[in-house]
């Protein structure tokens, strides 16, 4: 059904994030004779490429009636430029849209119905619909064990793969949801100091007030190509990158998408997530972080022994060794909320300042033990003594100042140019922090595109404060952003809760 | 978190059907304060009402960084005008959404879950993804019979609700996906000539080559308003007009779409959907007809037996009578495909026409004697003798011409200027015709825009047909649609099945 005469190509600007969408005339040929209208789905073709993209039809002169429009990502991805011609036909029926209502009508998908969702996937070939649909059809304890490592594997198959030459390499992971909980740095350096190799890609923040590339990208490049990072690891056995350029798992980041709108996190789509990204990038071994708290991402230990069984057991049948370890998610780990706050956090413990903040620094120190222990480089249970070694001896901050070198040269930390102080209203004592509302008032306030923006914390749980006392510091680098951040951390009573005693 | 400060109106003229979208400069200073990013969904408020909708951003010279653009039916919703003010602000935490999650997550939901999940879909608060994950929650099974009704109950209850002050009033319902099968106009005049109420509402095609109120608009006025319509129905105890406009079970429009998209559609949401329509249009006694064939929306005995418990169960536990009838869908029924070519079957059927199609006669009347012995207008047994009695005196045919009369006035019937004979390859007996293929000739045809496109169909299953003999005949109004339909019918070798005996 390509149909001989097309469309001429103008850019309009318009960003729909990673939903393709093409604009027409609705009075065009293509519209009229094809019975296309809006919400149609229709394969774009152009330059030898193609894609498929719903249809938005115009009623203006937006458009002339011989020219159509892409959505940015439509027309990054088809490479096409103003004046380029387009060409349309209907969309074919895709296997995988028959296997998503397969898995909704109940039935256990294998390994090549899992192929073909995650290859239309990637493709683009699926709608935003059908995604919420397949992340709807795999909610509430839908895949099996068997069924989350088949999709573990299609999504891995679906990408690129490192592979570092040497075995074992080791990755440290942490189910997010807890500010300021800026670990892995640390982690890479002491572990790599011990002479293990941590290739680390880490994520950019999606919805949180920092990603640890983000808080990277404070201290050291962390946009470096393949060729790049492999002269980084070769040089120091470690780096801290952000892996989001590398097509790790690139069917993660478009269900990710779908699972953050619909608020859905099954316990099988996490896990494939997590061990996909980890395998694609070349690990073998991998400590994975699960902070438990009420205002943190996994609620309680029933539910996080739960998810780690499931990460162990997948992990095994991909032949990852997976080890968990359950951690105090209550509040936030440091006193910085932001990329430069957190980054400053970091580089004292790294440097072993006497003000470096004890729980980050704990924290740290027992997760690289682990590491260290899984890796073989220190006896059991001696894991976390050695990792307080590498560190006290200043072996861990030599070693991070030469990633950061081979990454492109270490930066300087950034100040916010303004602050300001939220103080307690009543005295007491602190029994309760909201990780999710703190999180939101450093975004407000700039975090993390604004690199020194965020919420500086000054009390920690069961601190007793006067009326008074600072709370919180907000930085920011514009004034309107320090004001929505101040002006909504006033409404939010509760963000620090303070009990008479 | 309303802002005092807004964007100015901007119309763009881009129509994302029901979608709504709101479009804004990537570096306005709302975008840039609030952290919106593409795809985020927001409130947007002006004239004292307020949506929610998906961004998109603009990077482009499109919009100024104080301007804002709406999709056409949000701008609609909103009843902006160009230079308007409008504000924005986050979405709030929407408790349907909750119960969607609870469903996927296998808990059963009750009557208020179905009312605020409704709410939340007729007031345009939840997004399609939502609705797909709501549309997948319900898929395969796994809403059961009370779920069902209580889906029903808060499907009628978000619109409006018709009352005709007069019991019993009768329904005819086809359960579609089967061409030409256009008996409802020819049942509502001879049922309503034997003296009972049966004010028809019907729907336009929306993947179809015509629906009911296509096929009727040829014939007669169907837009007409409440007030006109019980004009009508006072005047001659019938009608067959458009439902779109009367706000009949509006939810169940939003999800059909979403439905039609995914390909996906779960008994109970078809059944909420037939039911919810019928009793929102005030019927109390329902006859619905399943056409069972491999081409029609029903491919089996099996389902469709399943289907008929399932409309019987939850219409008694509404107060609907509803009986099912289970009918030959391997084929179309009379001879025309397409608004005007529908038409001039059933007006050849009214009007006892020798080359009137006797399929479409007899289904007719098979149809119109269940509704008389429903509607205790005849005795067990004997409805369908009496429908015959009621045509073959011309009784029903002087009933259709008053009904069309109040509607606005009988219209003749319009001719295709261009039409184009398909021939059979080979002779042989016709032992396959595919409906849904059929369908798609006649809308690339211009069914239904175009009244008087479609396809004429000249043979039936069975039947000996010689090499060159006509099978069927495209009709067009314009040129360029002709030789779509009929090079998409060239390339359809299956189409209609001859096989050599």
């Amino acid at each position: 059904m390509n149909r001989p005469s097309g469309l001429r190509f103008r850019p309009l600007g318009i960003d729909s994030a990673h939903d393709h969408i093409v604009y027409m005339n609705a009075g065009c040929h293509i519209c009229r004779a094809e019975g296309f209208a809006a919400q149609t789905r229709l394969v774009v073709a152009a330059n030898g490429h193609s894609l498929i993209a719903t249809l938005n039809t115009v009623h203006s002169d937006l458009l002339g009636i011989d020219e159509v429009s892409l959505s940015v990502s439509a027309q990054q991805r088809l490479g096409v430029v103003a004046g380029d011609q387009l060409y349309f036909s209907h969309v074919p029926v895709l296997r995988a849209e028959s296997f998503i209502r397969e898995k909704l009508y109940g039935h256990r998908l294998n390994g090549p119905h899992f192929e073909a969702i995650v290859a239309d996937t990637v493709n683009g070939r699926l709608s935003d619909l059908h995604l919420a649909a397949f992340v709807a059809a795999c909610a509430g304890e839908r895949l099996d064990i068997r069924e989350t490592a088949s999709l573990t594997r299609a999504m891995v198959a679906a990408g690129a793969r490192l592979d570092w030459g040497s075995h074992p390499v080791v990755d440290k992971h942490c189910v997010g949801g807890l500010p300021g909980n800026r670990t892995t740095p640390i982690v890479v350096a002491i572990v790599t100091a011990a002479g293990l190799l941590m290739p680390k890609t880490s994520s950019r923040a999606i919805t949180s007030p920092a990603g640890t590339a983000d808080t990277m990208e404070v201290l050291a490049p962390v946009d470096l190509d393949l060729s790049a990072i492999r002269r980084v690891v070769e040089r120091t056995g470690g780096c801290v990158v952000w892996g989001g350029g590398m097509q790790l798992s690139p069917a993660d980041d478009l269900l990710i998408r779908i699972e953050r709108s619909l608020d859905l996190d099954s316990d099988g789509q996490l896990v494939a997530s997590i061990l996909s990204k980890k395998i694609a990038a070349g690990s073998d071994r991998v400590l994975i972080d699960l902070p438990v708290g009420p205002s943190a991402k996994v609620r309680s230990a029933v539910l996080a022994r739960k998810l780690s069984k499931r990460l162990c057991r997948v992990g095994a049948e991909l032949g990852l060794m997976v080890e968990t370890v359950l951690s105090d998610g209550s509040q936030p780990i440091g006193r910085g909320i932001g990329p430069a706050l957190e980054a400053r956090d970091l580089l004292q413990v790294l440097r072993n300042d006497a003000e470096a903040p004890g729980d980050l620094r704990l924290r740290a120190l027992w997760l690289a033990g682990r590491v260290l222990e899984m890796g073989d480089a220190a006896a059991p249970g001696e894991g976390m003594s050695r990792a307080a070694e590498l560190l006290e001896q200043g072996l861990a901050w030599r070693q991070f100042e030469a990633i950061c070198e081979a990454q492109g040269g270490l930066r300087s930390v950034p100040c916010a140019p303004l602050t300001e102080v939220v103080t307690a209203a009543q005295a007491g004592r602190v029994t309760q922090i909201d990780n999710r509302v703190l999180a939101r008032i450093a975004k407000l306030a700039g975090a993390p595109e604004a690199k020194a923006a965020g919420v500086d914390l000054h009390i920690k749980l069961g601190q007793r404060v006067e009326a008074g006392q600072p709370l919180f510091t907000l930085h920011a680098e514009a004034p309107g952003e320090l004001r929505y951040a101040a002006r909504y951390a006033a409404e939010q009573t509760g963000v620090i809760g303070i009990h008479h005693d």
